[in-house]
This record gives C-alpha cells, structure tokens and sequence, in this order.
C-alpha cells in the first residue's frame, strides 16, 4: 500500500465522461489500497471563460479579485470530482486550497507556496477519503485567497507530495509522456521512459508543456519522484527522477522550442563597474524574467549587450531599461518579436565535444542565422527566426540520432514509390 | 455618514449591465460619504446551473461536497461586482463568507448563522474600501464550507447588518417593495411604505417571497431597520420596523397565499396522554416543519388531527408517522396536495372583531370549501383548493378595502362604456 498524488489537468476533467473516467481511476488505486490525494485544475475552459467574463466589467482587473474570482473553478472541479468519486461507491472530500493547509506568499496572481500543514488531509486519509485538492491556489498569513500562476497545479501536486511523503507524484495530461520532441511537429518524436530532473527541468523550461519548471524544480529539491502519463490511457509514461540511464548513443535527449520570447539588445553602453548589476537588479525589482543574457566585447569604453524576456514583458522590460537611463548611461535599445528559441537538451552532451558545433552546422544548413545562443552543462539554445522552426526542429531530431524506428521506415525506400 | 448593508439579489447581478448599476448604486453610496457593506447572491442561474453539472455525476449528491460546489457560486458574484466597482474608480474589495467572518452551525445545506466576527470589515473600512460579501455561506468551527440554505443571503445581509451595527439594510429586489398581495395576480395591489416585523413577518412566512422570514426574524431580533426596495428603480421601497403608523381604516396590511402545502390527517388515535409531543416531536427531529396543527374533538378516546407541511416534506412526513405507529397507535394516516393557503394579515385585526368571519363569508360566497383554519394575533390562514385561488385572493383584497384608486377608476362607469 502507498501514499499517491495524483494531478490531473483542466482538459482530464473537461467534461462529465472525462470526470467520471478521472473518478474510475482514483476508486482503482483506492480498491487497490492506497491512500490517494488528488490534485484536479478547472474544467476546460473555466478559467478563460471567468477571465473572459472579467474583462466585460474592468479593463484591468485587480490581481486580488482575480484570485478571487479564479479561485473558484478549481473549487468547482474538487466538488464534482468528489461528487463522481461518491457516486462509485467510494468516500472523498474535497478541499479547497486554504482548507487543504496551503500557504502562500501575500503576493496575487503568481504567490509561491511557503509552506503545507498536511493535518487536515491526514485526518481525511485515516477517514478513509480519497482527499481531492483544489490546485493552483493557496492562502496568505492574512487569510487572502492567493493563486500560484501558471502551472501552479503542477506545483500544488509535487509540494503537496513532498509534504505528505507521498510514494509517486502522478501527473496526468493528454499526452502518453514527456517526447524527445513536440509530436505534432515531428511524427517520428519518441516518448521518453525516463529523464532526469535536470534534463526535465530544461525541457520544461523551454516550453515542453508538459510539465511546469517550477513543479519540476520543486520535485528535484524534496526528491519527489515525478511521472507523466495520460490520463486517457493506461501507458506507463515518463518517469522523472534523480538517476537516469543512459540509453545507448544518445547524447540529447530531447529538443524543444519556445516562441514566446523577445529579444532587447541596449547599445553603446558606458562600460562603468556594476552595469550588468544595475540593469538586470531593475528589471528583477520589476518581477521581470531574463533569459539568455549576451554581451559582446567592450570597444573605446562601450558595451552592447542583449538578453531574452517574455514576449509579455518585452515593454515593460524596455521601460524599465529607458528609466534607469540616468543611472546607466547608454547610446540606444532596441527590440526584436517574432523569434523562437530552439533547444537541445541532454546530460549526455557535457561528455561528447561538438554537440553544439553539430546544432549550428544543422541550424546554418538551413540558410538560418542564428541571433543569440546560451550553453548550460545539458543544454544548448538558439535564438533564430520564427520561422520555419519545424525544418529546424525536425532536421535536429534526425541529426541527434532521435527518430524513431517508424519513422526509419516511413521515410525508408518504400516510402518513395 | 452612514454605516449601509446593501444586499443584492442573483437576478439583480444578473448580466453585466444589471451588475454595472449595482456598483453604480454602491458607488453614489460612497461618493455620498457613506461606508457600505454589499451582500450579493450567485448571478442569475448560476446556482441551477451548478446544480445540474452535479445531478450528472451524482443521482444524490452529499450536502458537504453541494456546499463547496454552489458557494463559488456567489464568490464568482463578489470578484465580479467589485471589478466593476473599481471599474467606476472607487475602491473594493470582495470576501467570501469565511472571510467575512460569517460562522455557522457545523451543518451542510441549511446551517443557521452562530455569530459574526466584524473585525475585518472594519479594516476594510478603515482602508476605505467598500466591502462585497458573498451572502448564503459561512464557515463552521472545524473549518467546513456551509451554506444557509434557501434565503440566505437575506440572512447574511441582516445578520451583517446587525454585526457592524448599521443605519439601515436594504434588501435589493426586482419588485418595488411589499404589496398588499401578490400584484402579478392582483392588478390593483398597493405597496406599502412601512410594515411591522410581525406583519412582515407573516407575509414571509406566507409566501410572498420577497424577503425571507429568518431574515425578518433576525432583523426583529436584533431591531435591525429593514427597507425593501428594487434596484432598477429609484422608487422609496417598504420600510420594514418596529413602530408602524397605522394607515386610516385599514385592519388589514395584506394578503398571502402560498401554494407549497401538504395537509396530512392522522384518524382515530389513541388519545394518550403526549400523543401531540411523541407526533410533533418525531417530525421535528426529522427536521420537518409543521405549520398549522388542528385537532378536532376527542370521541370514545379516539382523536383525530390534520397538520400541514411542505410539499417536498409530504411523503417524508407520512413515513414518520407511519414509523411510530408502535407508540402513537392510530387507524389511518391520509393526505391531500393541490391545496393552497390563503392569508390575511394586520396588526389591526386584533382590535377589530369580525375580521375573521369577513375572510369566511368572502371564500365560502366563491362556493369555496375551508380545509383548515389557523389564527394568530395578527393573520388568519385558511387552506382550500388550490384553484381558484387568483378569484380568492382578489375577493379579499377588495373586500379588506385594499384595491388602490387606480383600480377603483378601472372598475368605475366610465370603464363600462
């Protein structure tokens, strides 16, 4: 008998039948005899259709009744879940995310939990309930209704796996598993047995949707053991988890893609000490994320450097650079949208010289240049024109080795009549 | 400067232009130098619609997972209408019942208000905010999500209202105020200025659904000053308090009817000491209400007596009976639907005989049979067939002298040409 999160997302319970399949899942692990505690986000389109409904009142909601209001469709999955899991012949509670012990930062929209007290949901276990947990939110020390931001589902599973020492941390989406790359772009991608948290982590943060970095960060940190698998199948998935092996010749083990990114480049930089300091402290004080940062050399005492914000944040991330003009002389910024940022991730690389040396020679083959690259010890990432990512992503996964056997044949011999 | 608990309505927020006037209204409130509180009901059909989302899960839902599901119903209520307040600039904030610092019984579905910590309200004051409560909910000592059952959030308006100690709580609704009876039926039906809590009370009680009677209780109770108003008119609503003014001549305040009733007769009971007790006990512990309760003369020991109920209660009630049987032996258990009660209701009455005996002659002239009769200082009921009951309640309008001069005019010669 073990202790099992499971995490399910909006499109796993987006309708009655979903629901009811989520329900049969949860009522088999409980036959079985485990204790379950399942995380569950808003049905379908809730969450959209509350901020759709949001926008026809104020133009720009405050972020504190935006929790308010968003709070509830989580609430909403939790009670119907339960309500479906009663209907089998099964007992369960629902639980918001204040009842469920969930404490969060005072911050609105994207408050990070501090800490879970999982009394309530052990009192449920020892009830013999399957506990069902509304994600993505939690409370402040002032008792406000706070929201995790995206993702935040995943986030609630894995802390709330950590904090009860749950056996496995289940998460459940509409694909078999974490792919060496996007299936609906390359037919031939392969589904992963296994990844390290590492390797996850990048992959996660370079836009593999399958799972959000910071619920793979936080899995890494307690070491809980992760695994992605579809909630419409009974496929074994992918396990996440600290050690991995290495399958034979493979040094990436997937490749990823992200088009939500912007580039600003500020030139003509004064090169005084602290520069980099001032600049990139303001644009954090203002909760903005940079990415891949750059800079070229110095020439006659002047700097140009550029990084990589979110497309959402590029003018906001520009003002900010333009206020601290007084502070940090420089001649001018500039921006650029319309970019993708392609990345190959793998701890097999740090061992095999010209990994990334291939990755250019694929990228240039294709007549494309490449604006910015950023290197970590399993990663290597370009930032290139938008389009046309798939000629690149699918020209990379043949060159690393990733396509499948199928694939071999599909684009085998045969093929050609 | 005011202290105001303003209490909408789900139709009052029922759309988005319907939800802009509210905060409209709460705003001219603010800009007036007043300090409000809001209560709001789930918009329009949210609370069926939820409801049906949960029959297609669970044939009978449990009440604790109904609480969770249909008290976002009002939180959605709240964001929303505070949005739009801010929207109008002027400063928010919404609270659910929790929050609020509503606390109730540990029951689902129907918990009854145990008392409330204002605390935080009065900083939402103190930070100038106008203050939007869900109504309906609460939370009970162990940290449940309950609900108040039908009604309540009146209730949670005039317990609010009570707890903060306003001016005035004024229930918004989609009638002008309390009618001498039910106008959809009776064109002439006049709206009265002032009502006592008693008559109010009875009204309430009876059926004429724009206020509910726990909420007239509570506001009895704690003299709370009610004003029963519309809010999509400026027009002065029914003020609901103590002291009334008697208006010139008119014994009787109004008219009600109420089609939700059940009669049960038990015949040929034992009449042993604490039958009545043992009866009225065993339906009371099985949370059915009784409202009239006649008993006609014991014969050769032997007694008969016929009660009413709710509809909804009817076969619960026969069960009941029919279960203590063993202790309260008796012949036969009989009952009877498509009834419906029709009242009268003053203060005046009681310093006016023959009240009473007018309402007999009025129904039994329409040929109209009385089923049971129940009398109080200030009402007297009488349950008949349920059709006729538009001719009924008309005949005793006019009879009771309650026809406004409109209808007089309509009614007068020049209406015969």
């Amino acid at each position: 008998m073990s202790l099992i999160v499971m995490k399910f997302g909006g499109s796993s319970v987006g309708s009655t039948e979903r629901m009811q399949r989520v329900a049969r899942r949860i009522a088999d692990y409980k036959e079985a005899g485990h204790r379950v505690a399942v995380v569950v986000s808003a049905m379908g389109d809730t969450t959209d259709d509350l901020i759709d409904q949001s926008k026809l009142l104020n133009s720009n909601p405050p972020a504190r009744e935006m929790d308010m209001l968003l709070t509830t469709g989580e609430q909403i999955s939790v009670a119907l879940l339960s309500m479906a899991i009663h209907q089998i012949g099964h007992t369960a509670i629902s639980l918001t995310g204040w009842q469920a012990g969930i404490r969060t930062e005072a911050v609105h929209g994207k408050a990070r939990i501090t800490d879970i007290d999982p009394n309530r949901i052990f009192r449920a276990f020892e009830e013999g309930h399957a506990v069902i947990v509304a994600g993505f939110q939690g409370m402040s020390v002032d008792g406000e209704i706070t929201t995790l931001g995206r993702g935040g589902s995943d986030t609630t599973a894995v802390a709330l796996a950590a904090a009860v020492n749950a056996d496995v941390c289940e998460i459940y989406t509409d694909v078999d598993g974490v792919y060496s790359t996007d299936p609906r772009i390359v037919k031939c991608a392969r589904k992963l047995n296994e990844i390290s948290y590492d390797e996850m982590l990048e992959l996660a943060n370079l836009g593999a949707a399958v799972l959000h970095p910071r619920a793979v960060e936080y899995a890494k940190q307690y070491n809980v053991r992760l695994v992605v698998r579809s909630s419409f199948t009974q496929n074994e998935g992918t396990s996440v988890k600290e050690e991995t092996v290495m399958e034979q010749g493979v040094t990436v083990r997937g490749i990823a893609y992200d088009k939500n990114v912007a580039r600003i480049s500020i030139l003509g930089v004064e090169d005084i000490p602290g520069v980099l300091a001032k600049v990139f402290g303001a644009l954090a004080s203002n909760e903005i994320n940079v990415d891949i940062i750059v800079q070229s050399g110095v020439q006659d005492g002047k700097a140009d450097f550029s990084f990589t914000v979110s497309l959402g944040d590029k003018d906001k991330a520009i003002a900010v650079v333009e206020s601290i003009r007084g502070e940090v002389p420089f001649r001018e910024v500039n921006s650029e949208e319309d970019l993708v940022k392609v990345s190959i991730v793998g701890a097999g690389m740090v061992s095999n010289p010209g990994v990334a040396a291939k990755m250019f020679d694929v990228i240039s083959n294709l007549g494309i240049s490449i604006k910015l690259v950023s290197t970590s010890e399993i990663r290597v990432s370009c930032v290139i024109a938008a389009e046309p990512v798939q000629d690149v992503v699918r020209a990379l996964h043949t060159a690393y080795g990733l396509d499948t056997a199928e694939q071999a044949f599909v684009g085998g011999p045969q093929d050609r009549r």
